[in-house]
């Protein structure tokens, strides 16, 4: 009976008025932890060394912020705090930073704190407004986090699409339009019109010419100086108010989820400098989208309103489904797919995903597509970022090109992992990461320089891969839809005019086209290579799908003329309706070429057809979809079995334990626990016969988070685990507050303490206990304990033979383990 | 090292010529456990009393496919039946029908046996061969599932149509073809042709006339009579054939992938009898749908299809993985809705779902769906059961309507679930439960009786819907699309005339039609209650998207009538073209009601919204789907927390932890476990002092699965764990086989074994012992125990205090605590 007592009394203080005097106490804890972490935390965070000094910075950020909070309530817990001091010391449930929660202990927690609503719930109006607000408070949370993340990124779309406008000019009359709303008044603007009078191109501003060789060298030089001025200004505004803004965020994301603390990854600070990072990186013109950090930036709301309600707000676990619901949120403004949003964080970035949560994951995912639907960033009345809707039907002897796109789309990814990883190790063991700034400089003036002359590459990213995927209407003059189109006049009514200029003999434009595309292709993929790690917001999903878009066109033209030219052999048959005229749609190669392309990089599955389906909107094309997407997962495991996120984990030593890989070896928990053979033994605290001092000198000898408590040294027999933080507080509080207690005090976990007069008063901390910790014994197999931490979420477990203490088995512990029977450094992982 | 040698040991002879000795010895003892535990049973798996002694046949079949595949391998099994039986007894490993599975073991096992693959894989080509089977037969498996369902699906779509229209008439030239294929050669024949010539009517027949009181009375007099021999075919059919085909299935294939055995229930027997009784049942125009049983039927797929793969076949664990992924198969076949299928098996049906699992689920739903698709039995080229596509956009103040539909769809679905369950019970209770054919002919009297007057209850279910869902096209001249037409002939260029007939001011026809849906949504709504648990195969979906269709579309009349009055008012305003031409699609409003009525009956969440989206088509209208789902979910929660599958679950007693609902008590491991206050002391089994015979006796005195063996009975340290089973078989064997065994014997559990000649031998048990049983302490929180039990699929889990057992806790035992604790009774929690 007595074990519960401590979880319910722990609780029901939690919820009522120690909660603030707790934040007080911990914020201080935190901050000493900090400081006294750092350098155990060096080279694994940061992935290079200067950062350190500003996160520390971060930290205190984040820190003013939760005093800011707690002060409102400091003084009237004052009272309170020296009544309860007495019962339990404060701090109790919260981590310190960088370290894993332990998720049975936070939903117990949860769970009692609501037990303790539902019995109030009879005391009066009050009491029942405050279930109410209780029951519904995930749904106002994630709505709230839906319109956020909504209203950021339609923010983020407009003030980028404005800048990376301001590269190559300047509406006249109104500065702060876009090209396209300036021009909106003279014609429909598309991405080819120059003829629009109000747009100043700055030649003209400078030069005076809209053409030229003068203008263009103007042009150019001017496109230079913008790029080099955003990405300078993102990286400074990264380096200076937030480091850990840079980057996707993905992989710290899913690390956060899997019940890691990160503290000030998800805050107010990397959430502005993160959204107006991503406008100048993506102005700046570089190989890299916004969609890996609008996935951050909507977990930062989350992160921010879960505050809002305390039920999330102080439970590291319960924020988890908050945050699992923005992630779907991220992705679904990033494409206008909610369905895939929902099942991309269900696949790939949560780690615990209860079916309460994948509703209101989609009621997130959707309320922020609608937010950001409203806003209509994209200019068109469609939700989604590329909204394409293709006539003609695919043939079964298309499976055949693109199975080849899925092996090149596999390839691709392996070697764009590979790569990245080998680069990113180098920055991080070079002196290369001494100059961050430097290096982003250097990489947006290569991109610039190279990028401008190719029409393909001098576009935004996410305008290529809309101008690839579309079809060739009768309309378009584009190098890319220059098809001879000699038709005669009466056949000119209009669905035949669609369905004739969709497929047919190309003309010169198109080779012209094929040529730049090639050259477009080479230089995006290996640019990407170089972009993706360096110290500003960046995104992979639009590089990647630029890259297998640019192939799968290429493949596509290449296909339509093949069939073109063999229109009468038999195999081609049904699928052209005279020598000119052959059904196949480059658009729909292209955007299975992304599909392949992205899921060789990331290795999404159903998520990434999903998307690709809400895209393209109609089922019909779920198959090829289905097929490259598989090919390309099939041929990048065979050839590294982790994606682009979880290889950047390992390369950052993050204690992720991959729920997807079967952990496939015959160890035994008694050759995994500590202590070892030749260590010293483990160190432990008896029931009932250890004094302050001596509990003091065990928990100063060791850096462990917990210690086990047992019967007797002779006997071993377990009786529970205690945190070293809750002893610590336990016990300096004591000292401090509790008359009688000194150093000679014997420390008692039992409920029957035998007082000697003559002896100092007896330190009783029952209640710190946990008198539930899970335990295995010593002959279990590691398959089955990593199953349990897997889905226990366990932070350690302590391993018993016949009811004695062997030693205990920390998810630190089990990650190196996998790491040394992988063949890897297992002193990589590096927190606990 | 030693617990880690027993998995290891008994798998790899698992994998090897052991596997077929097992089978045979297994399988008598299959039968032997059937026919003892009948009385246990008896009242629990059938709703009815008679059921039994055809179920007893059920199994027997079930042993005779057993026993078939076994056949083959028997002559070559016996040698090494008998050199390998001295190192383990045989049978180790499998479950007794009716009994809860060990997933943890299961999973264990089955790395084992790939550990096994893997290390053989460098022994030469063969080998090699196999790893690469064994790689890919999970997918080759999902594949063949996928075809199996799509193909079935396709022969019960086909051959219902065939049967519902053998109701009114027959073609004359070709009796084997449907209405649809009889005239389709006259014209294209849609629903209300009656001028085919080719298509005789029973009055034609007969009577010798079309129309007239005399050809009315003849039709409905046969309509009659094909309803009622129908629905007797189908019941006999149950009856003598599969017992289990009966329902819809969904309750017991959630029990069974939540972890148990119901041997027989998805045997080959039961995928036949139950794919005849559905065309059967849903050509006797009863108010029941295929989509439930397409569920059962895909999942017999699963079921049979996987005994071609050893892997899953003989791995109850890994067998789940497929049935996981054909129950996606089932609802993609019922709908064409891919996605939804696979939402719907991860959030309906299954139970544990790795990633792994959901990647292969839509696949094999996929595959299922192309499948149909190309045998086309809807005889749309589209995928899905009611393709719509709605050109109007809907409006803001639209919601109003819809979240009305949604709270009466909440409140059709919690009246449904309390009537038909109240009805069920009272059948199970009653003599009723007696006349199962009886009853089943009663329902299809009334149903055909009262159906065929109505022409909207006189269609088929599944057509009803689609005339509801859909639009009111120009050529419409049906009485629901009785619209006043008077637009002039200039006008009358075809887009323009879409829009206009779309909505207008009604004529009588609507009014008439209005009364007609009244009485049907009476009729129909009633009627379901009765039918839902008769013993024919019956699924629940269409009824209840028909109940909810009919409502939506007279709302959706409704709210177009008070548009078109008061269309100048500012509240509409942007609502209405002129006077006359307002933008409202009832046809969406009953889509909404469809999605509602269904939320509310079985509380599904995404998974509906996503598959009425895959039916829309258009991510437009997710939102009034969402509102409606979302409103008729909370309605109905507020009212009744269950939905219909899990109220069935729960009135038959099976032993399914819901992993949805909360546990939310503060009771602790020690007030659940056994033995509790006042019972006996835990039979239990100590490491190396008791006899055979001893043993024997703890094993006859009780009825536990299992025992717990200790170190000693002073001690009561815990040691391991051993099943009833595997000791039964391991004691009977040696005193058959092994020389020197007799009763006297010392049974060890141990490695190290004190032989002393004087004694007789020794029987030494190491090898069957559990080394490595989940164990918790008695303090610890049953909510923690419960999310254990959950998470990690456990059986049961020992219970020990400072290293000393006290108890055991089974899966029984936590739901018969929680059935205790919300004051049910404990005692219909039957199964172990």
């Amino acid at each position: 009976m007595e074990g519960g007592d401590y979880f319910r009394e722990t609780d029901l203080l939690l919820s009522e008025s120690m909660a603030d005097s707790m934040n007080r106490n911990s914020s201080n804890m935190r901050r000493e932890g900090a400081n006294g972490n750092v350098d155990g935390r060096h080279s694994a965070v940061s992935t290079d060394d200067e950062l350190l000094d500003i996160r520390t910075g971060a930290l205190e950020h984040w820190h003013d912020s939760d005093e800011e909070e707690t002060s409102k309530n400091l003084n009237s817990s004052s009272s309170n705090l020296m009544d309860t001091l007495d019962d339990l010391p404060p701090g109790i449930g919260q981590y310190e930073d960088f370290h894993t929660i332990d998720w049975l202990r936070d939903i117990a927690r949860d769970r009692m704190r609501h037990r303790h609503i539902i019995k109030n719930k009879q005391d009066g109006i009050w009491e029942k407004v405050k279930s109410a607000h209780d029951a519904w408070s995930g749904w106002v949370c994630v709505l709230l986090v839906g319109v956020a993340a909504g209203l950021c990124a339609g923010i983020i779309d407009i003030g980028a699409t404005w800048m990376s406008d301001l590269k190559e000019g300047i509406c006249a009359e109104a500065f702060w339009l876009n090209r396209e709303q300036c021009c909106w008044s003279v014609s429909k603007a598309d991405i080819d019109d120059d003829y629009c009078l109000q747009w100043k191109t700055w030649s003209e501003i400078f030069g005076g010419s809209r053409s030229g060789a003068g203008s263009y060298v103007v042009t150019y030089f001017l496109y230079m100086v913008w790029a080099i001025l955003f990405a300078l200004l993102a990286a400074l505004f990264v380096r200076v108010f937030a480091p850990y803004a840079c980057g996707s965020g993905i992989p710290e994301i899913k690390t956060i989820l899997s019940g890691f603390i990160i503290r000030g990854y998800l805050g107010k600070w990397t959430l502005l400098t993160k959204s107006v990072g991503m406008m100048l990186a993506v102005s700046a013109g570089l190989s890299l989208g916004k969609e890996g950090p609008f996935v951050h930036v909507a977990s930062c709301c989350g992160n921010i309103f879960s505050y809002l309600f305390p039920k999330y707000g102080t439970n590291e676990a319960k924020k988890r489904e908050i945050l699992s619901a923005a992630s779907a949120a991220g992705v679904s403004v990033a494409f206008g797919a909610p369905i895939g949003g929902v099942l991309f964080s269900l696949e790939e970035v949560s780690y615990y995903f209860p079916l309460k949560t994948l509703w209101r994951s989609f009621f997130c995912a959707l309320a922020a597509a609608f937010v950001l639907r409203s806003i209509n960033p994209f200019g068109n009345d469609h939700l989604v970022m590329f909204y394409v809707e293709y006539n003609e039907p695919w043939y079964i002897q298309e499976l055949i090109p693109f199975v080849l796109i899925g092996v090149l789309g596999g390839l691709y990814g392996s070697f764009f992992i590979k790569a990245n990883i080998a680069w990113c190790r180098y920055r991080k063991n070079s002196r290369l990461g001494n100059y961050p700034i430097i290096e982003v400089l250097v990489v947006t003036f290569v991109t610039a320089l190279l990028s401008y002359p190719n029409q393909y590459t001098r576009l935004n990213t996410s305008e290529l891969i809309r101008m690839l995927v579309g079809r060739c209407g009768p309309e378009d003059d584009t190098d890319l839809c220059d098809y001879k189109r000699n038709y005669s006049s009466h056949q000119m009514n209009e669905t035949y005019l669609k369905s004739m200029t969709s497929s047919t003999v190309i003309g010169d434009g198109v080779y012209k086209a094929l040529w730049m595309l090639a050259l477009a292709l080479v230089f995006k993929g290996i640019i990407t290579i170089f972009t993706f790690g360096i110290k500003i917001p960046s995104g992979l999903f639009i590089p990647s799908m630029a890259v297998g878009a640019i192939m799968g066109r290429m493949i596509g033209i290449g296909v339509e003329q093949i069939v073109v030219a063999n229109h009468d052999n038999p195999f081609f048959e049904n699928m052209c309706e005279s020598k000119q005229f052959c059904r196949i749609t480059p658009g729909l190669y292209a955007m299975v070429g992304a599909a392949a392309a992205l899921g060789g990089v990331t290795r999404m599955t159903v998520s990434l057809v999903v998307i690709m389906f809400e895209l393209t909107g109609g089922l019909q094309y779920i198959v090829p979809l289905m097929v490259a997407s598989m090919t390309s997962k099939w041929v990048g495991d065979a050839l590294g079995k982790e994606g682009i996120y979880d290889a950047h984990i390992q390369l950052n030593g993050y204690p992720y334990l991959d729920s997807k890989e079967e952990f496939t070896h015959t160890t035994l928990a008694s050759d995994v626990m500590r202590p070892r053979r030749n260590d010293p033994p483990l160190s432990v605290i008896t029931q009932d016969s250890m004094t302050v001092e001596e509990v003091e000198h065990v928990m100063k000898s060791t850096s462990h988070n917990g210690f086990p408590v047992i019967v007797s040294r002779e006997s071993q027999y377990l009786v529970g685990f205690v945190l070293r933080r809750d002893l610590n507080l336990a016990i300096s509080n004591a000292l401090k507050l509790q008359d009688g207690i000194v150093y000679n005090s014997i420390v008692y976990f039992t409920n029957h303490v035998t007082e000697n007069p003559n002896d100092p008063a007896p330190l009783k901390l029952r209640k710190i206990i946990d008198m539930a910790p899970v335990t295995i014994t010593d002959q279990t197999p590691m398959e089955m304990v990593v199953e349990m931490f897997r889905k226990l979420g366990l932070r350690q477990t302590l391993v018993t033979h016949k009811g004695r203490l062997l030693g205990i088995l920390t998810k630190k512990d089990v990650l190196r383990h996998i790491a040394h029977l992988e063949n890897q450094d297992p002193e990589s992982i590096l927190f606990n």
